[in-house]
């Protein structure tokens, strides 16, 4: 798909490097897709299908997988010149063999016999890592996983924070807080709140847990939030001075379990209330990183991966890990993850951020077949880069600037996340 | 002016493709220029004349023609860089037959005498049309246009909604939906505005209009306004409250009248409270489709095309169309609306939002003559994004990039105004 | 390190034309560097080296300039893919004479005796003005410079106004205004203080200054503040209102003084409290230039060149000087100044906004030898520009090209400054 037999063959090489995936929503117990419907259940897919006009109902659990499936096909018609119909071309090619020169309705039932028999192997886990290139992926993990069942030095657990900063207050979490850790948390103070934090770094840290995770949305301005205003908080349920204060004790406990800090900043959830399962969330452009510099300021010892949802904020986030030491680069997120937007985002940081402080990409994805279109995805766009603004004006030689693709993809998050 | 023959060679057989121009402001009574002064009045070239030097005197009406439009000339040497001068180059070789290699003041007189020969010619307006390949022009009709004395199946009448939000208080835009209506609003009830409204629905409908329209300042916020609360703020000249209670109103009638909605969002009014006539207003970036949110969500079964004032926004807007069924994106307006800003945006929105949900431009022209210009910077661009982005890396092949141009020019807004 | 030879060509030319550097740090008595020291003393090398681990330890004054340069030489290997390291390569390589394939640390000594001994040549000067091209290089002066004992033809005068507008009430500021002017202002009130600065624009005018500047955070809101509320404001230390009728002021003298005003928006100080020296400001995506509105209308007469800080708000730049006649664009600011931004800035502006109200580019160098790199980087770009979107397409000829590209490097600066 790149004409430009140069960049291709940059491409290619570039291929050969083995990928750690440091930000996934894989289910180690079950990585892969059993069906097609689990890659058309893809919240992309779902929505995308829903916007131009499909209903909810095929989309109900209780719906047949066929009629979805063959419903959600019907729909892609009306958005094949999007990057996301690009990802499931390239996984019907690549994984299920399939070589017409279009998708269509037509090839509803082989694509689902051919996914059925070829996903049901027993190597097909091994077979789609291997085909990816994947070594390493990143997980998000609920603060009560076990964490046990699977193989965590392929699958690495990160501990996702968004439910004790936001949803305190919600009667389950704060169960299933005090189930899994032993501590009354259900009318918390400070102090047993803290314990009860500190257990599920002990529980995350003991089984391999490498990074520590939370979205937030673009008005969320983190602040230290002394004892007694965090007890009167807890009592009031001021859930903005709870969500500030909890946040600040697990950027606490990262330093003290010397765990990096994924930042996803600037989602707004369930903006569309009616939407699909998953496509409800949208944004506020209106959002700044100055929000961030009490927390950047206050933690030198966390490295805080941060990414973003627009490619405006881009700018602040290039400009942020260029003057800050612990402000790294992290992908390229959501709303931004589209070719357009990945190569203007990517120059930026490639001319203006440390080459070693540049998290690449990571799939985000939900099933395992979906690290090879999506990563292929931006290894395209960094070979067209470096080729064009680097090899060719004589910058970096070819070797250097593979030597780059590798700090991207792998050795940055080997350093960083200590894996 | 594309080098690239296979580049060209679309961009000509996407000319091809007869216009639906979704948003002007053509009189449909007298649609073309008569006189070079005609087009150089337009506010693009009074505005950057002025903004070069220009004095306003050459401007107001009662000049020579002759003189201002010498003037605006020589000015137009200052800005020969800009999209705006390709525009007026393209019309003075494409309808005047200019063939020399560069417009200068010298060319003054020949320009004004072919201009007012030509133009004055009885088949004038069919000529442009068909060099332009236009068949169907969106108004801007003042709530209280008869709508007749011209062919509404050419030229579609569109109810701009701009006084009735934000004018009401104006003694004038009262009397004159007063005397239209023959309803009583001169200091108005929520009923008997709902009413008056409501006919106003009613009279456009019944000739042939085919969508609503309105553009807001950036901080402007929907949301529903109850009956009360919009009586009190009629009576009390809450402006913000009634902006926003007329404006809810109209959405509620878009639905009944089932007509689509055109959004433009973004633009302050006045900021330069010395320009030229049209050439006063600006913007503020920090603007947010957040605000739109219940809006969108309150009514599922009206069609938003929306129109945002920068190229930051534009992630905002091909995100809300990507979720939201019922947005979707409308032309390249104002200040977005250069090469520049227009390439970026319109890549992003072919990579993320469903291809049958993009009205991709509109001329928002006074006088037709600036059609076939403007469309072709469109035409230009598309032709090549479509080659780079999907003939090129086979995504596409020639006859699909075809036929979703088709789509962004013509047959979006046949399906979405229903023409 | 242009391959396509006709862009390369167009370099080549545009490199012929004397520069006029519109804003610059350039001490006029010690204006280039005499060692390596001072070359990668700039903030962008110590900043990103502090970014990648170096410590400040080696920063400090008193460290052994060999072990500061050796060290910085060490962590630049981390960000050898930046545009900054670029400038640096391209010093070594012109001014010094470097012409191995790649810099390594084990070129340490021989960079620093090479620099030693070449800085030191009684001509140095003359040879890296000749060798970029400069003619002339605007200056950032204190208010209390006594501006002699340099040419002042060479080295323009420029009025630096921070100082004035926001730190008024620092004792060590108003001394110094105090014994500069004669005038006392330790408790200042708005007679006295009008009468002190007007002192300072009668003391730069005479010494052939040529313009007055000042950065402004995010926030900054101009508006005229009358006496009475200027007084209180004084006794009460209400810096928000002094530093708006401070800013006030001394734009009434830029008119009275006939003097453009450089405006530099956008820049939160001290936001990495422990950053090194100049390496500790960011920014706030969150600002409009509608909060100028007032200030544009309110000063016709003044030139405001104007600088933002983000590509976002370059749009608002394009659009304001497209409107406003007192407002330029003026180059590529710090954070902006990467060729991913400069490139799609540049663009938007040579597409939108008249040839003649842009200020191509400035240095911002605190020594000459960045002049070159600097501008080069520039002069790339531009070329690019002029012959993809310009000659290529037939809008202009080589020489229209190459004159645009004198506007923007030379000329608007010497008729706006009046140099």
């Amino acid at each position: 798909m790149l004409r430009d037999p140069f960049i291709f063959d940059l491409y290619v090489d570039i291929c050969q490097i083995p990928l750690i995936d440091p930000h996934s929503h894989i289910d180690p117990r079950r990585p892969t897709a059993r069906t097609l419907d689990d890659i058309l259940g893809y919240h992309y897919y779902t929505e995308l299908a829903h916007s131009v006009g499909m209903s909810k109902t095929l989309l109900e659990a209780d719906a047949d997988p066929r009629d979805r499936i063959r419903d959600i096909l019907y729909h892609m018609s009306f958005y094949d010149n999007t990057a996301q119909y690009q990802w499931f071309d390239e996984i019907a090619r690549t994984f299920l063999g399939f070589d017409k020169p279009r998708l269509t309705l037509g090839d509803c039932t082989w694509l689902c016999d051919t996914a059925e028999r070829l996903m049901g192997q027993p190597e097909w886990e091994e077979q789609v890592l291997h085909k990816s290139n994947i070594e390493k992926v990143f997980l998000t993990n609920d603060f009560d996983d076990p964490l046990t069942g699977f193989d965590t030095a392929r699958y690495i657990p990160c501990l996702r924070t968004d439910d004790l900063v936001f949803h305190l207050d919600k009667p389950a979490v704060g169960q299933r807080l005090a189930k899994f850790t032993g501590i009354d948390v259900q009318s918390p103070d400070e102090r047993r709140l803290r314990q009860a934090v500190g257990a599920l770094f002990d529980h995350f840290k003991k089984h391999g847990a490498r990074a520590c995770a939370v979205s937030l949305p673009p008005d969320f301005c983190p602040a230290a939030v002394e004892c007694p205003a965090l007890n009167r908080a807890l009592q009031t349920c001021d859930r903005t001075t709870v969500a500030r204060g909890v946040f600040w004790m697990i950027a606490e406990y990262c330093r003290e379990f010397a765990l990096p800090f994924d930042l996803m900043i600037g989602v707004n959830r369930r903006v569309y209330t009616k939407g699909v399962y998953q496509g409800q969330d949208l944004f506020d452009q209106r959002t700044s990183l100055i929000q961030y510099a009490e927390l950047f300021n206050a933690f030198p010892e966390v490295t805080f991966c941060v990414s973003v949802l627009t490619s405006a904020q881009n700018q602040e986030l290039a400009s942020y890990s260029w003057i800050f030491p612990n402000v790294v680069t992290s992908g390229h997120w959501w709303y931004s993850n589209v070719p357009a937007y990945i190569e203007h985002d990517t120059r930026a940081r490639l001319h203006a951020v440390p080459k070693t402080k540049q998290l690449g990409y990571y799939s985000d994805m939900y099933k395992l077949e979906f690290g090879l279109p999506k990563y292929n995805m931006y290894r395209r766009i960094i070979a067209k880069i470096l080729t064009e603004d680097f090899i060719r004006p004589g910058i970096y030689t070819r070797r250097q600037a593979l030597d780059t693709a590798r700090l991207l993809l792998r050795d940055n998050a080997k350093r960083i996340f200590d894996v």
